[in-house]
């Protein structure tokens, strides 16, 4: 068996541990030598990369986890570099969150101008990630996990030639959901899925090869599976698609409810920060050597199953269908050959190669085309600091109203957001 | 010179005069021999047929004008159809206008929620029109003028076999005002033009083939000309976009501002049938006998220059550039080969030829591709009689927030409708 | 495990021991409860069906062989159908392989003018399977062997609904080799293998993951595995293309060392029919309870293997890859999305999701296309019986050399069939 | 009206004069202010030039006629700059017609192996003007007349950045026998042609826009316009096809009935040579001052009106329809969008603008498509200097039979041509 080395970018996450965890429970099958976990926290980075020492060794495993603030360190030679930094740590989400909902629009990390926001203070940095494993380990494949999934992937393959795929535990979680309705394991349920990241439906449901789509329908809608889909979304909506939508939808079919809810309640980047605090106290226990099960509450869990079973079905040729972000090439009619989408695809050592899906239904088409756009332009908002581009993308939004709303919301992200936006202000 | 025979279904309303106007200045290079007028208001078409046999009369023309309240005696061999039709009649668009407002949106005769009942009423009466030209003039080519005219050319284009070209006056409006503000005649602008009807943009402006698009776009934004785009549109929106907006992407930039006007302002269907009472009324008097100097101050101005001259240019084989509504056949990149699109197009005997337009810029291309799919399953839905359809179609206009909304307001048209919706009715 | 009932139509081939020792080698997975064997030379399925009843019972299983002439029997409820029709019978082939010559044209059975003709002949019987198909096993998949393949399937799946996939054994005989010069078994093998059937190219070649593409290719050209291929292909072209040409690129980039040898040498056909009768005989024996092991030297050994194999893969969902003639959907850059093609395809339950493969590379676009035009007019023509159409097919043909020579040949074509083809005398 | 500059690179042909008369013919439309005459050749430059001068001084014009070996000269600051070159002379014409003969293939100038070698000549050559250009005559047009004029424009339109048009006279001869034909002028027949340079095909003929096609078929057929498309070609394919193959099919539909007449009659190149002398002293006679009228005789007839036509209408803006070779961007489907077709284009002062034109019916499709990937590798072979793209191109050019014939003939075009290919000999 291969022996892997392992970069993690943004080590200091609380979701770090379970990664950890993921490489051993496939100890079988994936021979980690090294995992290099580096972060720019030094501090956070002592207490996540101490429990995952903790937790090898209680595995009787011997590999070796090497601590860095330095990128460089964690990137050369790797065989995969996993990514999951956020740039302006949870106070930039925070204000991602907060700034929408000044102009009545819905505050969310990944979606609308929170996703935006993020995404240009992060493509430059995932850039600059991704030039130096272009030197460093030109063999080696990203996995990466930084929101805005898609939005970083669009870049990165758009800006790179880097080896890379996009990754979301949207497509697990849902698998995993059906599998635990129909109790059985998550290998006999298969999805037809696609789209674009968090922006997702589910053509068809199958368990062991029959179709259950129908079925399983009129479970989330009407029966005892009404919270699979994580959303009640309107039934004549589900049932006019034809097709289940995935969560993330609620924000663009329903984003009246949200906004009254995030209106009236806290910000969701506060509580998150809230549980962070309380998990990293709690890794700080030296006697703790597992992983905690709090995590697998929320919302990143499976997490760290999606990147080892990919990472595994690279490294060992597996022939697999997972759910990546990765380029078109045609997979998706009515998208560029050249654009980033989220599709099954057979994952092997030569890495992703999507199933055709056919052409966008005529429901969502329009959608998922505006959405592609503004994600086409923010990118390019954010790898040149365009202010032209930056406009047309908010406008182009659907989740912005106006072109006035959107020229006042760009003043306010950009200005908000300065000191994490140097192609903008040189 | 062929002698031709025209159709005009519709020839009740008081654009009628308009167009016998328009056959009267181009006597020179169309023969027609008879104008069939036909109408179902037999009392509006006894006007405006009379007022159009004494504008022939003075004009010393011998052109048979004839009166039918029976539409295949207009359609029974005529060599062109102009159609302008409103089923509902002005009753119907009012309620167009005003039932969007109960949901916050706004209420527009061709675009939004307004533009979508109108085409469920008046599709089935166009196809039903159209089968009629297949069976009684089948080399005879339809001219359509009916709103909403995009999606009426895109329901016939694809659900009937017959010639048929989509017009809109927008296009030769902004011709003529290019002219006026640069002192020459219309022969002298060219205009880089495309989307869909009322969703359109000038990428170039060329007077003599000159580009003076970055000229004029100043004018318009900081100088003489700030009326000539018939709205305010966003300065920086505009500069990013690189292109000039038609006037009706207001009811898509600027939703906010119209729909605050729309809630203080009246109806805008209450005043046009106020203009309309008024015509008939002028028109009645026996002494008229050319078209009144008034009608060329509302809005379908120049719209028999824009008809006439297109018979012109099939009649006498021409090979003039037209902006028409068309099929797409690769004019533009992004959308299906086989939907409508509004560009310019080489017409001759044979009909439109579209120009290759290339791909659709990215700072509209979302926009157009969400209008196209609404429009495409609007067709659908009122084709098939589809609630299903319907209720996609306006859970994907950009003008409709939320799905939920959507429902309620589909509910509601269906209702307010009914007499006119016999295929949702069965 | 699903009881299946399995149909094979043409089951007097001395190819169908080799099906039934496929069924008993997976008695494991498939649960045959019926194999209906059909033929319409009942002499021949005789010889054949006892053969497979013996070799049933030798290998303790309850199968139910079943014997007919009336195809419906056969069709009637089945989860597969096997086809693997000779219309014509030998007679056809040797004909179809001797015409060519008499225009200085090489004689091939699915390649060229030999191909052509077969397919005249065939299509209209394999489209009237397919509609009792869908008659009588709507729910059921066809797996066609029948020659040519690549234009069968084409045919099918433009004229008829029912689940289909095009088998071919040349993709399974490389992997085959491939591992055998490895001495691995076939899972190690993964080949990046496009086309049209028969007209297929390796442009990657993987050993564990390893691409191995460089090294084989040496080992082809300059070591020891000349005759991997089949053919000693020109080795300039080999390089240039930087790809493998599958074994039939020999009649397109060879013609006339095939001509030369064709002209000098006896008819494959009668070679074939020779075998033929002697393993009819070898069958005959009551005896012989077995698959003779004389069948794996000739052409079509794991013929049964690839079979079997994707029916397991369907029957089972095993989400496997399989190399199969399907519908393009975007699998294959520079052809139309409607076309069949040879591309690997993930196979499960709902039956084959083609890979993406991306643009046609350059070097082999042309050929590519020019035999799927060709395919497209022999469709037309064998469908509704066009001289037309079938002229053009034959014109556009690379191997035909001139307008002229076509027209004779066809003259030819179609007077020798004469009998098989009513479509072009009614 | 604007001044002109014309450079005419070339300016040693026999054609010049007839480019000087079609600007004395169109004075009152085209104010050229200065034709600068380049070739390489000073002796032939001086009799062109001399009598270019005379004709100019006959008409009273004052336009300046100057003679230049330097190219750049010719190219600073010029409104348009005719191309009409030929590297390596009537010998290297002559080699290419020659060579190809003993392979058994046919030899010509721009079509097949002949062309191929002309264009790895010439493509260097025109990629150097291209990029003077760029540099002394950015707002400049080319109008290209070398050959092969296909190959070229696709180099070009690739690798350059000027603003250029591909022009060949095939269209205009066509269009001339038509008019003649029905005894009309020009202005009154339209045909709907399209294809590649020197592989076009004329879907339909309208005289004054009514369609003439089925009569004019029957008239080239079986009466009295045999000559029009300068080859019998055989009436079954010409039926089948139902549209008009322009003159060069021969090279490809009748391939066999060329090559034997061309093995028994002298060599096109040596006639060309005898004309070309015999022009050249006929036009030292001091005393001619117009263009000689056994000019309209031979090939290029009509050659200047289509060049002339084609700069009056950009720098009259006259929003005509031309002809011309340019980028498709979707007006044949079927071609990449990136690859130069020969088209009608609504011509205006911002160039060509291709009509749509649909997806190549499938009767011509496949040929199309693969004489279009032989374009874009010899142009990648003639550009890079590579053996494998030579070798490629001609291994996929319809005319050449087979993979080691291609290497032959590709190793004597090289080692003939090697004073004029120095990308492959560095």
């Amino acid at each position: 068996m291969k022996e892997l080395k392992i970069g993690v970018i943004g080590s200091g996450s609380t979701y770090a541990p379970e990664l950890i965890d993921g490489f051993i429970k496939r100890r079988e099958e994936l021979n980690v030598k090294q995992v290099v976990m580096m972060d720019v926290d030094s501090e956070r980075l002592e207490i996540t990369g101490n429990l995952a020492r903790r937790m090898v060794k209680r595995a009787g495993m011997d590999t070796e986890i090497i601590l860095t603030t330095n990128r460089r360190e964690a990137l050369d030679g790797a065989s995969f570099v996993v990514t999951q930094v956020r740039v302006g740590l949870m106070e930039g989400r925070a204000r991602d969150e907060k700034i929408p909902l000044e102009f009545g629009i819905l505050g969310q990390e990944t979606t609308g101008p929170g996703g935006f926001a993020m995404a240009l203070r992060t493509i430059p940095v995932m850039l600059e990630t991704a030039r130096e494993m272009e030197e460093l380990s030109p063999e080696g494949w990203m996995i990466n996990f930084t929101n805005p999934s898609g939005l970083i992937t669009e870049a990165l393959s758009r800006y790179s030639k880097m080896q890379m795929i996009g990754l979301c535990n949207v497509p697990i979680t849902y698998l995993m959901r059906f599998a635990k309705l129909y109790n059985v394991s998550v290998e006999h349920i298969y999805m037809d899925y696609f789209g674009l990241n968090h922006l997702t439906w589910m053509r068809k449901v199958y368990l062991d090869g029959k179709d259950i789509t129908a079925e399983v329908t009129e479970r989330i809608l009407e029966g005892d599976a009404q919270d699979l889909l994580g959303f009640p979304f309107n039934k004549s909506m589900v049932r006019s698609l034809g097709m289940l939508p995935g969560g993330y939808l609620q924000y663009f079919y329903h984003r009246d409810r949200i906004l009254e809810k995030q209106l009236t309640s806290g910000n969701r980047a506060e509580q998150v920060m809230k549980i962070d605090r309380e998990l990293l106290e709690l890794y700080s226990d030296p006697d703790l050597n597992e992983k905690p099960a709090i995590l697998d509450q929320r919302g990143g869990a499976w997490y760290s199953d999606a990147a080892c079973a990919l990472i595994s079905a690279i490294a060992n040729d597996k022939k697999e269908i997972h759910i990546v972000n990765t380029r078109n090439k045609g997979a998706l009619g009515g998208l560029p050959n050249d654009v980033v989408v989220e599709v099954p695809a057979m994952v092997n050592s030569a890495g992703p190669h999507p199933l055709v899906m056919g052409e966008l239904p005529l429901g969502i088409r329009g959608l998922v085309q505006v959405v592609k756009t503004y994600e086409q332009l923010t990118v390019e908002a954010a790898v040149h600091g365009s202010r032209e581009q930056a406009l047309l993308a908010l406008a182009n939004h659907p989740l912005v109203p106006t072109v006035d709303i959107a020229e006042k919301l760009l003043d306010r992200i950009l200005e908000e957001n300065k000191a994490f936006l140097p192609q903008f202000y040189h």
